[in-house]
């Protein structure tokens, strides 16, 4: 049995890396992390986990961290980058499910994160861990940037269009719909019920965060820089993220065969049949991205629905998707739960 | 107090028509129809009308239409056209909520509809039922076609940049999004709750019957086909149209300005601050339609946000307004009801 | 047109007084008060209200609310206690919205809502606002203690049966659900959509603060004091409070005449139809309390159902009807909102 | 591996045994029956499905449904009745989700379901399917009465008090509420989104299918007729189950002691720590029962509080419970998902 820590076990990434990892037959947890809750037993927070851990929040001190073979940062941006080279040089592998390792240009993400980088060398060492990209560094790296919610499923979407050279790159749109779980477990105004239910709106549509993030995976495909236009919307559910992608194609082709082919062999992307869209619910709770391609009149307009669990393959189980990899363990070990419909 | 008659009063815009009118300070609502609940009470179908109506539905027949000064058709598709002629020969004024008037080619009606138009005439008769666009044309008409919800969303979000020449109309994106009621009140397997609560989902990706209807007015206004794609979905919230709309810029423009000065004089759409959103629970029940305006890292895409309530401004709200331009009552009146929120 | 002050206008309680006002015909909101956002308008932060109120929030210094002809405290328990004695002393009438008054016993409150209380001899002057009970004294009031939302549900369910004194006092049961805004516009983790959607529970099974409130009000309709067990619930919906309500019957009546006798001239009970039961929505937004009684296989234990929207009856709307009659108006004036169904 | 067949699976329960039977590693589905979409493949109208089951929907003439070890109905109420004899002929072990063998009174069961039945002499042979109350019966059992989803719920939170024989069983109350998705994948007005969402009504009052079969397992534990009150309620979420039970103490007892020592050994009931409260999401998706008992201010009422997921500890879970019994392995196999939070 490999050794788990999960650093910043309060929020939804955290209980949700304790729900997949109750059921990981290959990995124990060992110690979850809170300075605030520390003392508090784990399932009087989470009834749900009520029987799988008898674990109490420790402060990360307490811990034995670097006893673990892989810990988990389940924590707010800002603070992976400041405990990650002592847990590496202890030979833990890492696995940053916030945002501090994911962008390479320091200065960029310095100004849309809105604060001075710890460690801007151990940036250089990091893998980002979308697998269905990079599975092979992933596979041997010590230190994983876990990519964003709405970063999985544009790039996930875009990617056979974008390899294939068959899209005009420099002018993507991507029309995002996120659950209200993908603002975290915070107490906010904007994410109460009687603010959040029953409605619908764009937030971000000036900049937000996960725009570089999007710009620099889907460059690096291209060859090129492409041009994005990025624009997230909350809408009235728990989880789910739905990402609706617009491009110009730039010469004919069979997208139902090229979507199909290009992950073929891939676990946790199921290209839908012809016809159908995929529904967000199809993915609850479980490691997958959902895919289906148009071609709207026959025009050249290319548009793509994407869909995953932004608390699943958009982060806690794409975590174990890389932990996995890293660990020399079947990918879908410990993944493959069956979505919770209805 | 003018007489007005319902016809087909038990679906959602039914209803709508009902909570609106009974706050209209000078129309008395004399019948409405239903061949399926004739004899039943009104407020026994819908509870929130109680003590509003002493009013049962009553078949078409016995019902007394033709004595109205107007009658609402908020029947499904292929009613109206049947009946609309015989009450305007009878001095009747008609706002038909469904589609039966809309396009003014009929074989592309026919074409969608797939059903054979059964008065292409009155088609020509018809006033497309927009105040914003055609106000005067309204307050002349005998017979309105009026629009629907993705319609008027999109239609008043793309109209300042189309108006003003400054955008690639040959290439539009519209990501539209409404609440379940915009299926209409129909049992139906994937309207239910558990089947529509907690999910996102795109649905006629490949082609909508709002399409047509919003390409030929946007080209109306062009003086040229538009060129548009047009992608539904459905959001887990009750009532809401949140329109996402994307163009290409081919000049420099102040947008705020634009959008702020088109609709300075009307009352019924809100050009929002720079930089906020509109949420579709900030027009519930209302007769407004809110639209922001963006460009994303000032580059030259345009980026509109707009918000109506489907069954208001897409349906009910926008039909009294209808009305009381073809009755000569200031525009307003009975529709200045405040936004529920939360 | 009266002059109408609102302290503390950031919460749910504060914007529907805004929204049941801006339609009011007889009086004009002269300042919203609330220290943290002074500057701010108030259509900033509810954008619902954008063109109805040219106000900003104020700090109550500056907001003239002696000169108001009324004054409404929608603030935290604890503010209104302090504040109340200056404005009457200014001839202003004021109706609280918060707890501070509600408790005849000083220490009762002090024990359930754990503080001191700033006034307690102003508690006598008070006249708990539930017209349906005692409208002479709210007419001639200066100062009303506006009823908690749970309260008015149960106490106008129960009313009936306790006045013709066919029920066992002793043993009364109100099992109670709310909607999420019932816990107010605060930033709490426990009111967030991810916590509060999709799920149900109990809360407060020990002890509630309404627990008081209620045997206060039927201990003195009854002449003694009443034994009553009251669960409230969460339940994820935005707004409406259902209470199910369980007794046991002492002899045979006709429960519907009872009913529908006692409320036959109350603008604001609906009294349902034998073998209907009333739903939330169907007072969605209406000052309105619909009531269904049952004596379920005949036996002898009665079953009432009442329906309020936790923010209208059960807060704002009651306030406004308080003032209505305060002020020798119509005791509908401004009051008479179609619920909104669907 | 044990062959499975299901019997109607394109409802809630069908897909949910479905969902749950992929995990179960010792059964192998063989057929899913479906009159109505015979040729469709189950992944088709499930998306969640996909990449889980290579099967079609067949009729049942065609599903070689002899040859399993045990079929499940998960049919409409009066569909097992004429089938069952046939397959417990075959040697086939059968496990009724549907009430149809539920009530041993032959002629209550007639009155409360409105038709004949069609194979009263199979009643005596069917075990009412809660393991919690009679383990050994199920085990030895050829035909399995699955429990409703709210007798599951009311009499497991009963069930304690009434073995003590520490309360007045002549006047129970049972307050239950329940997700939409209890009323089954059926098109109907009232279970659609539109009006079902943000709102919340009791139904059933007058008399619930659900009565008789709780009075019939209570009675047969107290051994003697108990008397209750049952309203049940419907809830906008899509699964889930709360009952909030009321009974009169007859004498004193440490509540949480008899509740903990009561279910101390089983698997799937939980007794949640003393002042906590259920939630139900915290079994979505779980084959659990969470209990909290209460005596609000020492009083003699006692406040039982349980949660289940209706379509698992409430409907399939339950069943499949039965069938490991039934098939002599570990009454957890396959069972033991973690609960979706949130």
């Amino acid at each position: 049995m490999f050794k788990v820590g999960i650093v910043g076990g309060t929020g939804y990434t955290g209980v949700e890396l304790l729900r997949l990892l109750a059921g990981h037959p290959q990995v124990e947890v060992k110690c979850v992390t809170s300075r605030k809750e520390a003392g508090m037993r784990v399932d009087q927070m989470f009834q749900s986990l009520r029987g799988r851990f008898d674990l109490a929040f420790s402060t990360p001190e307490d811990s034995g961290l670097e006893a673990c073979d892989v810990v988990f940062f389940a924590t707010p941006n800002g603070v992976a980058m400041h405990d990650a080279r002592r847990l590496l040089n202890a030979g833990v592998r890492v696995v940053d499910l916030s945002a501090d390792f994911r962008l390479r240009d320091v200065a960029s993400w310095q100004k849309w994160y809105g604060m001075e980088h710890a460690d801007p060398e151990l940036i250089e060492q990091a893998v980002y861990g979308l697998p269905e990209i990079n599975r092979d560094e992933v596979s041997k790296a010590r230190l994983i940037a876990n990519p964003g919610c709405y970063p999985t499923a544009v790039q996930l979407g875009f990617l056979p269009l974008i390899e294939a050279g068959v899209i005009d790159a420099a002018n993507l749109i991507a029309d995002c719909k996120s659950g209200v779980s993908g603002s975290g477990r915070k107490a906010e105004i904007g994410a109460l019920l009687p603010e959040a239910a029953d409605s619908f709106k764009a937030y971000g549509v000036a900049g937000h965060r996960h725009l570089p993030e999007i710009r620099q995976g889907l460059s690096r495909v291209a060859g090129a820089p492409v041009g994005l236009t990025f624009v997230p919307h909350l809408t009235p559910m728990i989880r789910g993220i739905h990402a609706t992608l617009y491009a110009h194609l730039n010469r004919d082709i069979d997208l139902q065969s090229l979507y199909e082919q290009r992950y073929a062999t891939e676990h946790f992307v199921d290209v839908m049949p012809a016809g159908t869209t995929p529904e967000t619910r199809s993915v609850r709770g479980a490691n997958l991205c959902r895919i289906a391609v148009y071609r709207p009149q026959g025009g050249d307009t290319v548009v793509v629905l994407s869909a995953i669990d932004n608390l699943v393959k958009g982060a806690a189980g794409q975590a174990i998707q890389n932990m996995n990899l890293m660990l020399g363990l079947a990918e879908n070990t410990g993944l493959d739960v069956v979505p919770l419909q209805p």
